[in-house]
């Protein structure tokens, strides 16, 4: 990894954060794309599909030693993709649709340098207890999740008090799933190393 | 909650960070206790055991409103409980142990007042990649893992490099099975208030 200039495209701090736990120096660059993807994909596709879009947009720019991470997390339940919340009240409406179900955190990832590319994405299954209306309304009131996929986030009040179980990597739904993504990326590197 | 006077007994500074999540106020208090058990109890009851004896250990003590927490992690593959490694050797020796398998993390809780008193544990299941010595040996030489049981902490490197999946509260693995200590505090202070 050191042989290489490692990018995050990423305005998120908690992915800054996360990626620092495994990547001793790497820089921020972000491109502005457009999220939109094909009306016929898979729910569960769209993360990955996201996160390729995003470095493709890097294409032109890449230098030989960059090696880019482009990101996208989807929370997924049955068939539809929640987004980040429009306003209060839909974001009391999506934590509602959550409570007392299991739905899916798909984080995609791709890395990307100027010779491959490589795309991946990893799943964790978060399991919500049925919450109140006034549990719901006390953590949107409070904490404001408006940035967040899915309207909420594991390391807030309603992830401690709501979330009775998760399956899967646990930094995937902060964020990266840092597991598989050190995996990758390490022989992302060594693959660039030997050829 | 309010109308009591919660006491954690932890010399913990994670447990008191993540008490502080789901509990406004609360005091910190210990007492020594030694950590004996019988030979005879199923490797799965240690920590509710434990968590039971500590909490006993402030019989004399309790006034009408208090509610003292008490608690215990163990680190259990199979048959055997890991504590804390007694030095460098024994740390990489445990975490040999658990790389590559699944593991169980099991915190015992005891609720109790002079009242009543409640014991219950939780299990999270931990699944560690196959790890190189070069990895482990980084890992204890850098973050010197002596004060954790199992000779690991989730949220440190080993952590985020080498666990591919849990099953359970993330919480409980940290020290503290907050969605179930919250579920049952809160009926815990309910049922003293009707009483």
């Amino acid at each position: 990894m050191e042989n290489f200039n490692i990018i995050l495209a990423s305005k998120s701090p908690r992915r800054k954060e996360l990626l620092g736990n495994i990547v001793p120096n790497f820089i921020l660059k972000t491109k502005d794309v457009e999220e939109i993807y094909p009306k016929t994909l898979a729910v569960k596709e769209v993360a990955a599909y996201l996160a390729k879009l995003k470095a493709d947009a890097f294409t032109e720019d890449l230098k030989p030693n960059d090696i880019v991470i482009t990101s996208d997390t989807t929370v997924v339940l049955g068939k539809t993709i929640y987004g980040k919340p429009k306003d209060r009240q839909d974001a009391i409406e999506i934590i509602q649709a959550l409570s007392g179900k299991m739905h899916e955190v798909i984080t995609g990832v791709c890395l990307k340098n100027i010779y491959k590319e490589e795309v991946f994405s990893c799943t964790t299954k978060v399991f919500f207890k049925t919450l109140s209306l006034e549990e719901i309304e006390y953590y949107v009131n409070r904490f404001k999740p408006y940035d967040k996929a899915g309207a909420y986030a594991i390391q807030e009040w309603i992830g401690f008090i709501g979330i009775e179980k998760i399956e899967g990597d646990y930094n995937n739904i902060v964020g990266l799933p840092l597991q598989a993504l050190h995996t990758k990326l390490t022989q992302f590197c060594n693959s660039l190393l030997k050829a």
